[in-house]
C-alpha cells in the first residue's frame, strides 16, 4: 500500500486551510569551523515566534546524502516518494519554461551544436549563441513537419530549446544523440521497446531535418536531442488529499512542478508581497496553498553568504502576514538546502516548522539548523510532510479500529 | 525479507525476560500553550529512575501523521508492520467480546435495526435497545441455522452483535448491507470473488432468516450486517521470536490482540494490582509479559487530564513491584498517544522507556516527551521495538559475519 493509498482511505473532509512555504535551498553551512549557518545568522523574530509556538525539525528529501534537483524536492514535500515517481530531463527543461505538456507528450532537450563538412561536431553549444540566434533558429526548426505528430519547438537560453513530440504511443526508452565529445557525428537514436523506437525514428528524422532548415545557419547548424521523456503518471493532489490546491509561484520550473501534480497555478506576480497578495485574495477559495519563494536558493547557488541571510530576512517580515490569514496549518521548509558556501544543491537536512493548535511542545527557541534538531519533528522523510500537515488539519481519520 | 524473517535467523536461545508494559494511548499534549503534557505534570519518581537509569525515545506507531486504532498500534509494538497486517472491524469486534476466532471464521458486526411494513429501515439502531432486548433478540437469532456452516451470534451493546460464520473457503470481501440511511431497505451482500460470494450469500440468508425470527421483537425486527472479516494470517509470536508469551490484560480487545499474534491469555484479575500479581505467580513459566493498563487512555478519552495524569501516578507506583523480580527488559511505553486536549487517539510519537544491564546514558532524566525527544533511542518506527528487546535481551545474534 504506498502512502497515497493510505491518506485516501484514512481522509475526511474539514474545513481547514494549509499553507505550505517553500523557501528554496533554505538550509545552509557555516562558511568557517564554528560559525553559524545563513538561516543561524538571519534575524528572523517572526520565524522564530512560529517555532516557539509550533513544532520544528529537519526534512530529508530523498535519503541522508543525496542532494536533490528541484523536481524530486518539491515531489517529496507535495507527499509523493521521490524515488518512486522520477520527472525525466525532458519534462523538467518543458517545465522550466511553462509549456503545457500534454499526458502523452513527449519532451525532449535540444542543443544547437556547430557541424562540420562532413557533420562531424566542432562546437557541441554552437558557440553559446544570442537569444536573438537562438530564437532564429528555432523558427527555422518549426518549419519541420514529421508523420503522425505534431511538434513544437520552443526556446530556452544561450544552444538550447526544447522539443515536444505529440502523438500517440510514442515511448522515452531513448538514448541522447549528443556524443559529448566533438570530432564526432551526433549519435542514431534508438528505443529500447517498439513505442520508444517510434520515437526514436522521430529524433533521427528531426535531426536530419534540422540539418537541412539551419544550412546556412552556421555556428547553429545541427541540433543534438537528450533526455527524452513523458510526464510520470502521478496521482492528482485533489484525488489524493481531497484538498483544492492552490499554487502561488513566480518563476516557471516551480508553477510547472504545481501544474504536474494537478494544483490550479495562479497568476500571483513577480514578488512576495505580489503573492501574498494574491493568497489573501483567492484564501477562501482554496485549502491548500504552495508558495514559492525563490531568492534563498539563488542567492546560495551564488555562493553569497550576506545575500541569503538578507532573503531569509525578507522571508521573516511577510510571516506576520501570512499568519493574519489565521491558517490552520503553515509549514515553512525548503526542498533542499543550498550553502552558499558550497554554491550547489546539497543533501544536507532541511529546517522544517508547522505551526498548529495541535503540536505537542519541543525545546527550539529559534529557526535554525541546531534548534531544529531538538525540535519535535526530529528528523524525518520529506514525503511524510503531508501526513502530518493533514493531521494537524485535521483532515485524516483513525487507521485501523 | 521482512523483520520477522530476520528475526527467525538471528535469534538466539537465552534465559531472559522481557516485560512489555503498554500504558494505552500514554502520550499526550499539554491544554495551554507553554503547558505541561498529562505525563510531564505527574509524578512519576520511580518511572523517571528507569529513564535515567536505561534509554528512552518516542515510537511511531504506524507513520508520521497517522493517528492509529488499538490493533494496529499494539500490532506494531508486538513487532508486525501495521500496514502490512491488517485486522477487519469484524475481526475486532469479535476480539472484543473474547470470541475465540479460528483461522478459517468470517467475522462480522451486526446491527439489530426497525424496519417499517414495507422492509425499509427507520431506525438504524433500533432505538439504542437495552442488554435485555439485546439478549433476547440474540436468542432468537442463534435459531437460525444455514447450511455448511456454524453460526454464532453474541451480544455487544446497544444494538450491536457479532456473527461468526465458521466452514471453509469463506471469503471476506463482502461490502456492508447497512446502507448508512433510513428510508430505504439494507442492501444485498455480494462477493468480491467466489468465496467472498459464498459469504455474500450466506449474510443475505441469515438476514432474511433474521426478519422471520425477529417478526414479532420491533424494534429490533431487522439486522444489517458490516465489516466481515477474517483473521490476518499473522506469524505466530513464539515461532517468530521464540519467546513464551503471556498476555496479562484485563479488557476483552487486548486479549483478543494478544491471542491473535499467539500468546498466552491468562486470567490476570480486573486491575494493575491482581495483574502484578499474577505477573509475579506465572514469572518462571514465560519468558515475555505484555501487561496493558487501559486507564491512561480512557481518560484521555474522556478529556479529563487530572484524571489522566492520576492514572500514570497509579502506574509509577506499581513499577518497583514489577522491577522487583527483576526482568532483564523492562518496557513501558505506549499503542498510540491519546491527549485529553483532542478526546481521541491521536499521531504524536508515543514516549517510550527501555530498562536494560546494556543501554547507552542518555541526556533524558524524567518520563516525559521532551526529555523523550532527547533520548537515545530518538524518534522510532514502533514496530523496531521488539528488535531492540529481543538485542537487549541478549537473544539475538550478530547479522553477517
Amino acid at each position: 500500500m504506498t502512502t497515497q493509498d493510505l491518506i485516501r482511505e484514512l481522509r475526511e473532509p474539514a474545513d481547514s486551510k494549509i499553507v505550505l512555504l517553500v523557501a528554496d535551498g533554505l538550509g545552509g553551512l557555516p562558511l568557517e569551523p564554528g560559525g553559524l549557518t545563513e538561516l543561524e545568522s538571519a534575524r528572523t523574530p517572526n520565524l522564530d515566534a512560529c517555532v516557539q509556538e509550533g513544532v520544528c525539525g529537519l526534512s530529508i528529501p530523498v535519503l541522508p546524502g543525496i542532494a536533490p534537483g528541484s523536481g524530486p524536492g518539491h515531489l517529496a514535500l507535495f507527499g509523493y516518494d521521490p524515488l518512486q515517481y522520477r520527472i525525466g530531463r525532458g519534462i523538467l527543461e518543458a517545465l522550466g519554461i511553462n509549456f503545457p505538456i500534454g499526458p502523452e507528450d513527449v519532451a525532449i532537450r535540444g542543443n544547437f551544436c556547430t557541424l562540420d563538412g562532413q557533420g562531424r561536431i566542432t562546437d557541441r553549444r554552437a558557440g553559446r549563441p544570442s537569444q536573438e540566434q537562438n530564437l532564429a533558429a528555432v523558427e527555422r526548426l518549426r518549419r519541420i513537419q514529421l508523420p503522425g505528430v505534431e511538434l513544437f519547438v520552443e526556446p530556452v537560453r544561450e544552444h538550447r530549446f526544447v522539443l515536444v513530440l505529440r502523438g500517440t504511443g510514442l515511448g522515452d526508452q531513448v538514448n541522447d544523440t549528443d556524443p559529448q565529445a566533438v570530432g564526432v557525428a551526433p549519435l542514431t537514436a534508438q528505443g529500447a521497446d517498439p513505442a520508444s523506437q517510434k520515437t526514436a525514428e522521430l529524433i533521427n528524422q528531426f535531426t536530419a531535418a534540422a540539418r537541412q532548415v539551419l544550412a546556412d545557419c552556421a555556428p547553429l547548424n545541427g541540433v543534438t536531442l537528450r533526455g527524452a521523456a513523458r510526464r510520470p503518471a502521478i496521482p492528482a493532489f485533489t484525488e489524493v488529499y481531497g484538498l483544492k490546491a492552490a499554487a502561488l509561484a513566480v518563476y516557471p520550473m516551480y508553477k510547472g512542478l504545481a501544474r504536474l501534480v494537478g494544483m490550479d497555478v495562479l497568476d500571483a506576480g513577480a514578488s512576495l508581497q505580489e503573492q501574498i497578495a494574491t493568497l489573501g485574495r483567492v484564501w477562501k477559495e482554496y485549502d491548500f496553498f504552495f508558495l514559492h519563494y525563490k531568492y534563498t536558493d539563488s542567492t546560495g547557488e551564488d555562493g553569497n553568504f550576506a545575500a541569503k541571510v538578507q532573503m531569509i530576512e525578507q522571508l521573516d517580515a511577510a510571516i506576520p502576514q501570512i499568519r493574519a490569514l489565521r491558517p490552520d496549518v503553515l509549514i515553512v521548509t525548503g526542498d533542499h538546502s543550498t550553502p552558499s558556501k558550497l554554491r550547489s544543491h546539497s543533501w544536507h537536512p532541511v529546517p522544517t516548522l508547522l505551526l498548529a493548535d495541535t503540536c505537542r511542545p519541543d525545546e527550539a527557541t529559534k529557526f535554525g539548523e541546531r534548534d531544529c534538531l531538538r525540535g519535535g519533528l526530529g528528523q524525518f522523510p520529506a514525503q511524510y510532510l503531508m501526513l502530518l500537515a493533514m493531521a494537524h488539519a485535521r483532515r485524516l481519520g483513525k487507521y485501523g479500529a
